[in-house]
């Protein structure tokens, strides 16, 4: 039998006999938006009334809300309002998340909304409003439910506004392993609104700046010199604008975003496995599991990124004086640089399962100076126990680090 | 800023100030591989070790199966022995597949073999053999797992062969609800030998002849000849080859397996809902789950494909005489064509479970003759009651099927 026409991309070719064999090629087309959106709650603001329903049908009169229970107890009242307003029937689901409850229970009580709600297909997506760990949730639930089912994320925190909210990725933990069962499944909108970072507090605020210096250190330089300069600012002032701060927060945080979407977009499923966006995601998911509940995940992604920013400078690819200015941001926002568990066997079991991760290489992004990034595959067990000592020491100085 | 260029298919592009948005455009390249492999247990034939391996590296000395209870209990010692031949060493994870068993907690399982086995993200695939409940739960966990790992499928059923190995769909069931939770994760190659079949039960090849005949109502005229003509020896033979049946059983395999291909390979996720392939499958998820275990998968297909044949011949899209050798054949295979969960109430919430999974439309396969198939929004209760009814009688008669 011949082979079938092509038909656009798809392409079905059908080898003869006496053994047939047939080849699949094809591939899925994957569009979603990520946006700036001030005051998502205000009544007059059409955006999220319109989130993530298909251009080719009416809007839908009802929509099926996640919301996070802080987020509900802060936001539930003109969140009810404005679906009101619009005229929507909102059903609201309020599901606590925070890192121990990010299992597939969490997923399965999403599914059950779900399922009660009877939702449609593809005409009525799911919201959700809350932080990183309810949008992975969230997110893996709607890619499951069906095999996908469309949402959209008005992330609530400032780590789900630069990371968790930006990316295709959805996921829970699963026995000791961060994030191990997950999907690739973007939002088809997600709504970015700082306002919500008035009510997050000071702890929250500096977990979400380790992954905005996450960017700065890989690929940002001009990033990293706002960081250095106005960092402690925008943490005091929670990301409001007035008194001449709107300017600097929009700068910031559209850099961060705009940085990780650039890194992202073309390697959305991570075929290709050398990522720069990996960067303080080494050692950090072992470290964070193992620490349960005490470090916030930017906390952990901190801590690995002070272990490798010392590793580079050893290696020659971070000047002294690079690593100071890195190690004082990271003080400045009162990010950790040491932890206890920043020892030889626990940073070599992080390293191990990062490598089965990265399939057989470790793939380590390491700083080169400030805003650049190389990956070597050589890090060495002594290389590990040098650099947790040094920040030990580096971890009980003052600010200034005066003795570095 | 500005747009960034576009790279390949990979387009991000930002509006400007005062809010900034983006917009990811991108597609995910899927490739797979299914074709027969007689005598796959033979150490002779290389498909088994080399399938699912990255072309860019070298195989890999282990390999993680996953491998039914009862196929264990059957082939255990070959498959060891196939392993031993070829130098691999084989870590075998025996599970019990079938629809009541079809959850979560069978992916966890897999998740958790794949945790001890501390599985390679790429260049390790996971050898799955069984029949389709055991393909999709280890797809799902292949899919799940580190957010897409490889995976072999080597079917030892008809149903697998022919339908579960073919496509893209993973899944688990979910409350109620057939399939309700899963993803679109091809392996990366299928290999396909009827010589499991010589030890497959006879109600379990009728099952997956009612899959062979979904296939020849909605378009393959001819496919349906040999049913007709062919089918009860094929059940009775095993799909074995000599004596002359050896081209016979390709022909028919053949053409099942590629008319399923060319429904999927332009619609691998579904974009497009009107689906010939659903045919029998509107009604028979309810009618499956809620009949569990009495039904096996093909059984309710042929219910379902039984009550939309008696509906399309009542609109005059199936002549009397095309009505009576469809189910004449239905017959001739053993296969149900009325069930007790036939009546109003269960019919009525399938068909509105379906439009909601069909967001908001039947889009219900109804046959067009024999060999072609058209799509109707508008099945009515009474139809429903009428087919059903018609069917009651029907289902009484001799095989001949005189009375209709």
């Amino acid at each position: 039998m011949t082979a079938l026409a092509p038909r656009s991309a798809h392409r079905l070719s059908t080898s003869g006999e006496p053994v047939r064999s047939w080849t699949v090629t094809t591939a899925k087309p994957v569009r979603y938006e990520v946006g700036f959106t001030p005051d998502v709650l205000d009544p007059a603001n059409p955006a999220l009334a319109g989130a993530g329903v298909p251009d080719d049908g009416p809007a839908p009169p009802r929509r099926l809300l996640v919301v996070e229970t802080t987020v509900d107890g802060l936001y539930g009242d003109r969140l009810r309002a404005y679906g009101a307003a619009r005229g929507l029937d909102f059903e609201i689901h309020v599901l606590t998340a925070h890192e121990q409850l990010k299992t597939m229970d969490a997923v399965f009580s999403v599914a059950e909304a779900m399922d009660r709600f009877g939702i449609a297909r593809r005409s009525e997506p799911v919201v959700a409003l809350g932080g990183g760990v309810l949008m992975d949730v969230v997110g893996l639930a709607c890619s499951l439910y069906r095999r996908s089912t469309p949402y959209v994320r008005v992330p609530t925190t400032l780590i789900g506004l630069v990371d968790a909210g930006v990316g295709a990725k959805t996921g829970v933990n699963f026995g000791p392993h961060k994030n191990r069962l997950g999907t690739y499944h973007p939002a088809a909108q997600t709504l970015l609104d700082p306002r919500f970072l008035a009510t997050l507090g000071p702890r929250h605020l500096r977990n979400g700046m380790a992954e905005i210096l996450k960017i700065a250190l890989i690929k940002d330089r001009e990033l990293f010199a706002l960081l250095e300069k106005e960092g402690g600012r925008l943490v005091d002032r929670r990301f409001q604008g007035g008194r001449g701060l709107g300017l600097l927060v929009q700068e910031v945080l559209g850099r961060a975003v705009h940085g990780m979407l650039e890194e992202l977009h073309a390697n959305l499923w991570e075929s290709e496995l050398e990522r720069v966006v990996d960067y303080g995601h080494s050692f950090s998911p072992t470290l964070e599991m193992r620490a349960l509940p005490e470090l916030l995940h930017g906390e952990a992604v901190c801590l690995d990124m002070a272990l490798t920013t010392v590793i580079a400078e050893r290696r020659g690819l971070v000047l002294p004086v690079e690593r100071r200015r890195i190690l004082d941001v990271m003080r400045g926002l009162a990010l950790p640089l040491w932890h206890r568990l920043c020892e030889p066997g626990v940073l070599g079991e992080a390293l191990a399962d990062t490598v089965r991760h990265r399939d057989g290489s470790q793939r380590l992004p390491l700083p080169f100076g400030i805003g650049d990034a190389v990956f070597v595959d050589d890090v060495t067990p002594d290389e590990l126990v040098y650099a947790a000592e040094k920040l030990k020491g580096y971890d009980t100085e003052t600010e200034e680090g005066g003795h570095a």
